[in-house]
Protein backbone atom coordinates (compact mmCIF):
# COMPACT_ATOMS: atom_id res chain seq x y z
CA UNK A 1 0.00 0.00 0.00
CA UNK A 2 1.14 3.54 -0.98
CA UNK A 3 2.52 6.12 1.45
CA UNK A 4 0.60 9.14 1.96
CA UNK A 5 1.95 12.35 3.86
CA UNK A 6 -0.02 15.43 3.69
CA UNK A 7 1.35 18.52 4.42
CA UNK A 8 -1.35 21.85 5.20
CA UNK A 9 -1.99 24.59 7.93
CA UNK A 10 -3.83 23.59 11.07
CA UNK A 11 -6.94 24.97 9.55
CA UNK A 12 -9.38 23.68 7.29
CA UNK A 13 -10.10 25.56 5.06
CA UNK A 14 -8.65 24.76 1.43
CA UNK A 15 -6.77 21.68 3.07
CA UNK A 16 -9.43 19.57 5.11
CA UNK A 17 -11.16 17.60 1.98
CA UNK A 18 -8.37 15.14 1.09
CA UNK A 19 -7.99 14.44 5.31
CA UNK A 20 -12.06 14.22 5.20
CA UNK A 21 -11.57 11.63 2.17
CA UNK A 22 -8.71 9.85 4.01
CA UNK A 23 -10.38 9.23 6.73
CA UNK A 24 -13.55 8.24 4.16
CA UNK A 25 -11.10 5.81 2.50
CA UNK A 26 -9.93 4.12 5.99
CA UNK A 27 -6.78 5.24 4.48
CA UNK A 28 -4.18 5.91 7.00
CA UNK A 29 -1.72 9.06 6.26
CA UNK A 30 1.07 11.32 7.88
CA UNK A 31 -1.13 14.66 8.91
CA UNK A 32 1.07 17.21 8.72
CA UNK A 33 -0.07 20.74 10.18
CA UNK A 34 1.83 24.03 9.67
CA UNK A 35 1.35 26.99 12.19
CA UNK A 36 1.68 30.80 10.63
CA UNK A 37 5.54 30.56 12.59
CA UNK A 38 6.49 26.99 11.16
CA UNK A 39 5.16 27.51 7.34
CA UNK A 40 7.57 29.73 6.23
CA UNK A 41 10.43 27.18 6.46
CA UNK A 42 8.47 24.90 4.88
CA UNK A 43 7.02 26.84 1.49
CA UNK A 44 10.18 26.29 -0.69
CA UNK A 45 10.03 22.55 -0.54
CA UNK A 46 6.31 23.28 -1.81
CA UNK A 47 6.05 21.97 -5.57
CA UNK A 48 4.16 25.54 -6.92
CA UNK A 49 5.05 27.52 -3.51
CA UNK A 50 1.69 26.78 -2.01
CA UNK A 51 -0.03 23.76 0.34
CA UNK A 52 -1.53 21.62 0.55
CA UNK A 53 0.90 19.07 -1.72
CA UNK A 54 0.36 15.51 -0.93
CA UNK A 55 3.53 12.87 -1.17
CA UNK A 56 2.50 9.37 -2.67
CA UNK A 57 5.62 7.28 -2.22
CA UNK A 58 8.05 10.21 -1.93
CA UNK A 59 6.41 11.82 -5.26
CA UNK A 60 5.06 15.19 -4.52
CA UNK A 61 1.34 16.49 -6.04
CA UNK A 62 -0.25 19.35 -5.37
CA UNK A 63 -3.72 21.76 -5.41
CA UNK A 64 -6.53 20.96 -3.00
CA UNK A 65 -9.03 20.38 -5.77
CA UNK A 66 -6.51 18.25 -7.68
CA UNK A 67 -5.25 15.51 -4.82
CA UNK A 68 -9.73 16.09 -3.55
CA UNK A 69 -10.53 14.68 -7.06
CA UNK A 70 -8.38 11.92 -7.39
CA UNK A 71 -8.88 10.33 -3.76
CA UNK A 72 -12.77 11.39 -4.45
CA UNK A 73 -12.39 8.73 -7.73
CA UNK A 74 -10.20 6.14 -5.59
CA UNK A 75 -12.51 6.14 -3.23
CA UNK A 76 -15.90 5.88 -4.77
CA UNK A 77 -17.12 9.09 -4.73
CA UNK A 78 -16.18 9.71 -8.27
CA UNK A 79 -19.30 9.90 -10.77
CA UNK A 80 -20.70 6.80 -12.58
CA UNK A 81 -20.09 7.88 -15.59
CA UNK A 82 -18.17 10.67 -17.72
CA UNK A 83 -20.97 13.28 -18.11
CA UNK A 84 -21.35 12.47 -13.97
CA UNK A 85 -18.02 13.63 -13.57
CA UNK A 86 -18.35 16.32 -15.71
CA UNK A 87 -20.94 17.69 -13.74
CA UNK A 88 -19.28 17.13 -10.33
CA UNK A 89 -16.25 18.75 -11.67
CA UNK A 90 -18.39 21.90 -12.98
CA UNK A 91 -19.87 22.42 -9.46
CA UNK A 92 -16.65 22.07 -8.08
CA UNK A 93 -15.28 24.98 -9.99
CA UNK A 94 -18.36 27.13 -8.88
CA UNK A 95 -17.87 26.38 -5.65
CA UNK A 96 -14.24 27.31 -6.43
CA UNK A 97 -15.67 30.27 -7.83
CA UNK A 98 -17.57 31.55 -5.03
CA UNK A 99 -14.77 30.93 -2.55
CA UNK A 100 -12.40 33.22 -4.58
CA UNK A 101 -15.02 35.87 -4.33
CA UNK A 102 -14.52 35.77 -0.84
CA UNK A 103 -10.56 35.18 -0.62
CA UNK A 104 -10.45 38.45 -2.56
CA UNK A 105 -11.74 40.42 -0.18
CA UNK A 106 -10.34 38.09 3.24
CA UNK A 107 -6.92 38.67 1.73
CA UNK A 108 -6.64 41.96 0.03
CA UNK A 109 -4.27 43.86 1.96
CA UNK A 110 -5.01 47.79 1.63
CA UNK A 111 -7.68 48.30 4.35
CA UNK A 112 -9.49 50.98 2.57
CA UNK A 113 -9.97 48.38 -0.50
CA UNK A 114 -10.86 45.38 1.26
CA UNK A 115 -14.15 47.57 3.12
CA UNK A 116 -15.04 49.10 0.15
CA UNK A 117 -15.22 45.60 -1.67
CA UNK A 118 -16.65 43.82 1.23
CA UNK A 119 -19.58 45.95 1.63
CA UNK A 120 -20.18 46.23 -2.64
CA UNK A 121 -19.67 41.99 -2.78
CA UNK A 122 -21.99 41.46 0.45
CA UNK A 123 -24.89 43.43 -1.48
CA UNK A 124 -24.62 42.35 -4.98
CA UNK A 125 -22.64 39.04 -4.83
CA UNK A 126 -22.93 36.97 -2.12
CA UNK A 127 -26.31 36.50 -2.37
CA UNK A 128 -26.87 35.82 -5.70
CA UNK A 129 -23.98 33.69 -6.23
CA UNK A 130 -25.18 31.60 -2.74
CA UNK A 131 -29.15 31.28 -3.65
CA UNK A 132 -27.48 29.77 -7.13
CA UNK A 133 -25.32 27.00 -4.64
CA UNK A 134 -28.43 26.68 -2.02
CA UNK A 135 -30.93 26.39 -5.54
CA UNK A 136 -28.67 23.55 -7.24
CA UNK A 137 -28.04 21.76 -3.74
CA UNK A 138 -31.63 21.26 -3.19
CA UNK A 139 -32.15 20.18 -7.08
CA UNK A 140 -29.82 17.37 -5.88
CA UNK A 141 -31.35 16.22 -3.18
CA UNK A 142 -29.36 17.46 -0.87
CA UNK A 143 -26.17 17.14 -2.32
CA UNK A 144 -23.45 19.23 -4.68
CA UNK A 145 -24.15 17.09 -7.67
CA UNK A 146 -25.54 14.31 -9.19
CA UNK A 147 -28.03 14.14 -6.28
CA UNK A 148 -25.57 11.79 -4.63
CA UNK A 149 -22.79 11.54 -2.24
CA UNK A 150 -19.36 12.52 -4.55
CA UNK A 151 -16.38 13.84 -3.43
CA UNK A 152 -17.37 17.67 -4.41
CA UNK A 153 -19.68 17.35 -0.87
CA UNK A 154 -16.39 16.80 0.83
CA UNK A 155 -14.70 19.85 -0.80
CA UNK A 156 -17.92 22.07 -0.13
CA UNK A 157 -19.30 20.56 3.29
CA UNK A 158 -15.40 20.96 4.47
CA UNK A 159 -14.91 24.85 4.10
CA UNK A 160 -18.20 26.04 5.43
CA UNK A 161 -16.55 27.81 8.41
CA UNK A 162 -14.24 29.06 5.93
CA UNK A 163 -16.94 30.77 3.83
CA UNK A 164 -18.36 32.42 7.03
CA UNK A 165 -14.82 33.91 7.94
CA UNK A 166 -14.30 35.31 4.56
CA UNK A 167 -17.97 36.54 3.77
CA UNK A 168 -18.22 37.52 7.85
CA UNK A 169 -21.39 35.87 7.75
CA UNK A 170 -21.56 33.47 10.68
CA UNK A 171 -25.52 32.68 9.92
CA UNK A 172 -24.39 31.76 6.68
CA UNK A 173 -26.06 27.98 7.39
CA UNK A 174 -29.47 29.62 8.52
CA UNK A 175 -29.48 31.50 5.27
CA UNK A 176 -28.53 28.87 2.57
CA UNK A 177 -29.83 25.52 4.87
CA UNK A 178 -28.35 23.49 1.71
CA UNK A 179 -24.90 24.09 2.81
CA UNK A 180 -25.64 23.03 6.39
CA UNK A 181 -27.23 20.23 4.56
CA UNK A 182 -24.01 19.31 2.67
CA UNK A 183 -21.63 20.08 5.59
CA UNK A 184 -23.88 17.30 7.74
CA UNK A 185 -24.12 14.60 5.14
CA UNK A 186 -20.65 14.71 5.11
CA UNK A 187 -20.05 14.85 8.79
CA UNK A 188 -22.29 12.54 9.80
CA UNK A 189 -20.60 9.49 8.12
CA UNK A 190 -18.94 7.81 10.82
CA UNK A 191 -15.35 7.36 10.03
CA UNK A 192 -15.16 11.31 8.73
CA UNK A 193 -16.91 12.06 12.34
CA UNK A 194 -14.68 9.65 14.11
CA UNK A 195 -11.71 11.53 12.12
CA UNK A 196 -13.13 15.31 12.48
CA UNK A 197 -14.33 14.68 16.60
CA UNK A 198 -10.03 13.59 16.96
CA UNK A 199 -8.68 15.81 14.94
CA UNK A 200 -6.37 19.14 16.51
CA UNK A 201 -8.60 22.01 16.81
CA UNK A 202 -8.77 24.55 13.91
CA UNK A 203 -10.46 28.26 13.95
CA UNK A 204 -11.88 28.02 10.33
CA UNK B 1 -23.81 10.90 -32.20
CA UNK B 2 -24.46 13.79 -29.51
CA UNK B 3 -25.55 16.98 -30.84
CA UNK B 4 -22.63 19.61 -29.23
CA UNK B 5 -23.45 23.68 -28.83
CA UNK B 6 -21.11 25.68 -27.25
CA UNK B 7 -21.32 29.33 -26.07
CA UNK B 8 -18.59 31.92 -25.39
CA UNK B 9 -17.66 35.53 -26.10
CA UNK B 10 -15.76 35.96 -29.81
CA UNK B 11 -12.97 35.08 -27.81
CA UNK B 12 -9.87 32.81 -27.06
CA UNK B 13 -9.40 33.62 -23.46
CA UNK B 14 -11.16 31.41 -21.12
CA UNK B 15 -13.35 29.73 -23.79
CA UNK B 16 -10.82 28.47 -26.81
CA UNK B 17 -9.51 25.29 -24.93
CA UNK B 18 -12.90 23.44 -26.06
CA UNK B 19 -13.40 24.87 -29.40
CA UNK B 20 -9.48 23.34 -30.02
CA UNK B 21 -10.39 20.13 -28.17
CA UNK B 22 -13.48 19.40 -30.54
CA UNK B 23 -11.05 20.29 -33.93
CA UNK B 24 -8.88 17.85 -32.52
CA UNK B 25 -11.40 15.08 -32.14
CA UNK B 26 -13.09 15.85 -35.24
CA UNK B 27 -15.90 16.68 -33.90
CA UNK B 28 -18.63 19.23 -35.30
CA UNK B 29 -20.07 21.73 -33.12
CA UNK B 30 -22.12 24.57 -33.18
CA UNK B 31 -19.64 27.52 -32.56
CA UNK B 32 -21.91 30.48 -31.03
CA UNK B 33 -19.91 33.47 -29.94
CA UNK B 34 -21.40 36.37 -28.46
CA UNK B 35 -19.87 40.02 -28.30
CA UNK B 36 -20.51 42.81 -25.89
CA UNK B 37 -23.23 43.58 -26.90
CA UNK B 38 -25.10 40.58 -27.47
CA UNK B 39 -23.93 38.65 -24.55
CA UNK B 40 -26.33 40.46 -21.76
CA UNK B 41 -29.79 39.16 -23.34
CA UNK B 42 -28.12 35.72 -23.07
CA UNK B 43 -26.53 35.76 -19.98
CA UNK B 44 -29.62 34.86 -17.88
CA UNK B 45 -29.39 31.64 -19.70
CA UNK B 46 -26.37 30.11 -18.64
CA UNK B 47 -26.06 27.57 -15.47
CA UNK B 48 -24.22 29.90 -13.23
CA UNK B 49 -24.13 33.16 -14.53
CA UNK B 50 -20.88 32.82 -16.82
CA UNK B 51 -19.78 31.70 -20.40
CA UNK B 52 -18.33 29.11 -21.51
CA UNK B 53 -21.31 26.55 -21.53
CA UNK B 54 -21.29 23.22 -23.69
CA UNK B 55 -24.95 21.65 -24.47
CA UNK B 56 -24.53 18.08 -25.01
CA UNK B 57 -28.02 16.91 -26.70
CA UNK B 58 -29.70 19.87 -24.95
CA UNK B 59 -28.43 19.16 -21.54
CA UNK B 60 -26.25 22.03 -20.44
CA UNK B 61 -22.95 22.10 -18.79
CA UNK B 62 -20.24 24.94 -17.33
CA UNK B 63 -16.81 25.95 -16.64
CA UNK B 64 -13.74 25.98 -18.64
CA UNK B 65 -11.95 24.01 -16.95
CA UNK B 66 -14.31 20.71 -16.65
CA UNK B 67 -15.54 20.68 -20.04
CA UNK B 68 -11.99 21.01 -21.08
CA UNK B 69 -11.40 17.71 -18.99
CA UNK B 70 -13.82 16.39 -20.19
CA UNK B 71 -13.30 15.98 -23.89
CA UNK B 72 -9.60 15.70 -23.62
CA UNK B 73 -10.25 12.64 -21.73
CA UNK B 74 -13.33 11.52 -24.72
CA UNK B 75 -10.28 12.72 -27.59
CA UNK B 76 -7.52 10.34 -25.80
CA UNK B 77 -5.88 13.48 -24.42
CA UNK B 78 -6.35 12.04 -20.80
CA UNK B 79 -3.81 11.10 -18.08
CA UNK B 80 -2.25 7.22 -18.89
CA UNK B 81 -3.26 6.18 -14.64
CA UNK B 82 -4.73 7.86 -12.20
CA UNK B 83 -1.82 9.72 -10.75
CA UNK B 84 -1.47 10.83 -14.43
CA UNK B 85 -4.29 12.90 -14.33
CA UNK B 86 -3.44 14.13 -11.15
CA UNK B 87 -0.60 15.62 -12.46
CA UNK B 88 -2.56 16.93 -15.16
CA UNK B 89 -4.92 18.64 -13.06
CA UNK B 90 -2.78 19.90 -10.59
CA UNK B 91 -0.64 21.51 -13.78
CA UNK B 92 -3.81 23.21 -14.86
CA UNK B 93 -4.80 24.41 -11.35
CA UNK B 94 -1.39 25.91 -11.28
CA UNK B 95 -1.99 27.67 -14.77
CA UNK B 96 -5.51 28.45 -13.45
CA UNK B 97 -4.29 30.17 -10.41
CA UNK B 98 -1.57 31.76 -12.60
CA UNK B 99 -4.37 33.42 -14.74
CA UNK B 100 -6.53 34.72 -11.60
CA UNK B 101 -3.81 37.31 -10.80
CA UNK B 102 -3.79 38.89 -13.49
CA UNK B 103 -7.74 38.72 -13.79
CA UNK B 104 -7.74 40.11 -10.57
CA UNK B 105 -5.29 43.40 -12.23
CA UNK B 106 -7.15 43.06 -15.55
CA UNK B 107 -10.67 43.94 -14.30
CA UNK B 108 -10.21 45.59 -11.39
CA UNK B 109 -12.51 48.38 -11.31
CA UNK B 110 -10.64 51.00 -9.45
CA UNK B 111 -8.27 52.77 -11.51
CA UNK B 112 -5.90 53.90 -8.91
CA UNK B 113 -5.67 50.20 -7.25
CA UNK B 114 -5.13 48.24 -10.62
CA UNK B 115 -2.28 50.42 -11.43
CA UNK B 116 -0.72 49.85 -8.03
CA UNK B 117 -1.92 46.25 -8.12
CA UNK B 118 -0.34 45.70 -11.64
CA UNK B 119 3.29 47.62 -10.60
CA UNK B 120 3.59 45.22 -7.55
CA UNK B 121 2.28 41.76 -9.59
CA UNK B 122 4.87 42.67 -12.51
CA UNK B 123 7.66 42.87 -9.68
CA UNK B 124 6.73 40.64 -7.52
CA UNK B 125 4.21 37.93 -8.82
CA UNK B 126 4.39 37.13 -12.20
CA UNK B 127 7.96 36.62 -12.56
CA UNK B 128 8.09 33.81 -9.95
CA UNK B 129 4.77 32.04 -11.22
CA UNK B 130 5.96 32.51 -14.54
CA UNK B 131 9.79 31.30 -14.33
CA UNK B 132 8.05 27.96 -12.13
CA UNK B 133 5.92 27.25 -15.18
CA UNK B 134 8.48 27.82 -17.80
CA UNK B 135 10.42 24.87 -15.25
CA UNK B 136 7.75 22.72 -15.03
CA UNK B 137 6.85 22.85 -19.31
CA UNK B 138 10.90 22.27 -19.75
CA UNK B 139 10.84 19.08 -17.28
CA UNK B 140 8.12 17.85 -18.92
CA UNK B 141 9.82 17.69 -22.64
CA UNK B 142 7.81 21.05 -23.54
CA UNK B 143 4.20 20.17 -22.00
CA UNK B 144 2.49 20.79 -19.45
CA UNK B 145 2.22 17.74 -17.88
CA UNK B 146 3.05 13.63 -17.73
CA UNK B 147 5.94 14.75 -20.16
CA UNK B 148 3.42 14.35 -23.84
CA UNK B 149 0.67 16.27 -25.07
CA UNK B 150 -2.51 16.22 -22.91
CA UNK B 151 -6.11 18.48 -22.48
CA UNK B 152 -3.88 20.87 -20.13
CA UNK B 153 -1.80 22.12 -23.60
CA UNK B 154 -4.62 23.16 -24.68
CA UNK B 155 -5.95 25.34 -21.69
CA UNK B 156 -2.10 26.53 -21.58
CA UNK B 157 -1.29 26.91 -25.34
CA UNK B 158 -5.00 28.95 -25.93
CA UNK B 159 -4.71 31.31 -23.19
CA UNK B 160 -1.18 32.80 -23.88
CA UNK B 161 -2.83 36.15 -25.94
CA UNK B 162 -4.73 36.56 -22.97
CA UNK B 163 -2.06 36.22 -20.53
CA UNK B 164 -0.10 38.82 -22.59
CA UNK B 165 -2.86 40.94 -22.14
CA UNK B 166 -4.16 40.68 -18.63
CA UNK B 167 0.26 41.14 -17.75
CA UNK B 168 0.45 43.42 -20.40
CA UNK B 169 3.66 41.51 -21.62
CA UNK B 170 3.52 41.36 -25.14
CA UNK B 171 6.94 39.57 -25.10
CA UNK B 172 5.98 36.75 -22.96
CA UNK B 173 6.63 33.91 -25.01
CA UNK B 174 10.37 35.49 -25.67
CA UNK B 175 10.80 35.85 -21.77
CA UNK B 176 9.12 32.55 -20.82
CA UNK B 177 10.13 30.41 -24.49
CA UNK B 178 8.17 27.08 -22.85
CA UNK B 179 5.04 28.71 -23.12
CA UNK B 180 5.85 29.74 -27.06
CA UNK B 181 6.73 26.06 -27.14
CA UNK B 182 3.48 24.48 -25.63
CA UNK B 183 1.48 27.23 -28.16
CA UNK B 184 3.23 25.85 -30.97
CA UNK B 185 2.80 21.61 -30.12
CA UNK B 186 -0.56 22.72 -30.12
CA UNK B 187 -1.32 24.64 -32.91
CA UNK B 188 0.91 22.76 -35.47
CA UNK B 189 -1.81 19.94 -34.77
CA UNK B 190 -2.94 19.96 -38.33
CA UNK B 191 -6.68 19.57 -37.68
CA UNK B 192 -5.89 22.40 -34.86
CA UNK B 193 -4.54 24.13 -37.09
CA UNK B 194 -7.37 24.20 -39.94
CA UNK B 195 -9.72 25.11 -37.31
CA UNK B 196 -8.00 27.64 -35.74
CA UNK B 197 -7.22 29.33 -39.53
CA UNK B 198 -10.85 29.60 -40.44
CA UNK B 199 -12.17 30.87 -36.95
CA UNK B 200 -13.66 34.16 -36.87
CA UNK B 201 -10.47 36.68 -35.86
CA UNK B 202 -10.29 37.34 -31.99
CA UNK B 203 -8.71 39.96 -30.19
CA UNK B 204 -7.43 37.77 -27.25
Amino acid sequence: MPKYVYHYFNSKALGEAPRLLFAYGGQEFEDVRYTENTYPAYKPNTLFGFVPVLFIDGKQYATSLAISRYLGKKYGLGGATDEENLEIDQNVDFVNDIRAKGAAVHYEPDEAVKEKRHEEYTKNVYPVLLAKLNALIEENNGYLATGKLTWGDFVLGSMVDYLKLMFRMPDIEEKYPALKKVRDNVYSIPKVKAYADAAPPTKH
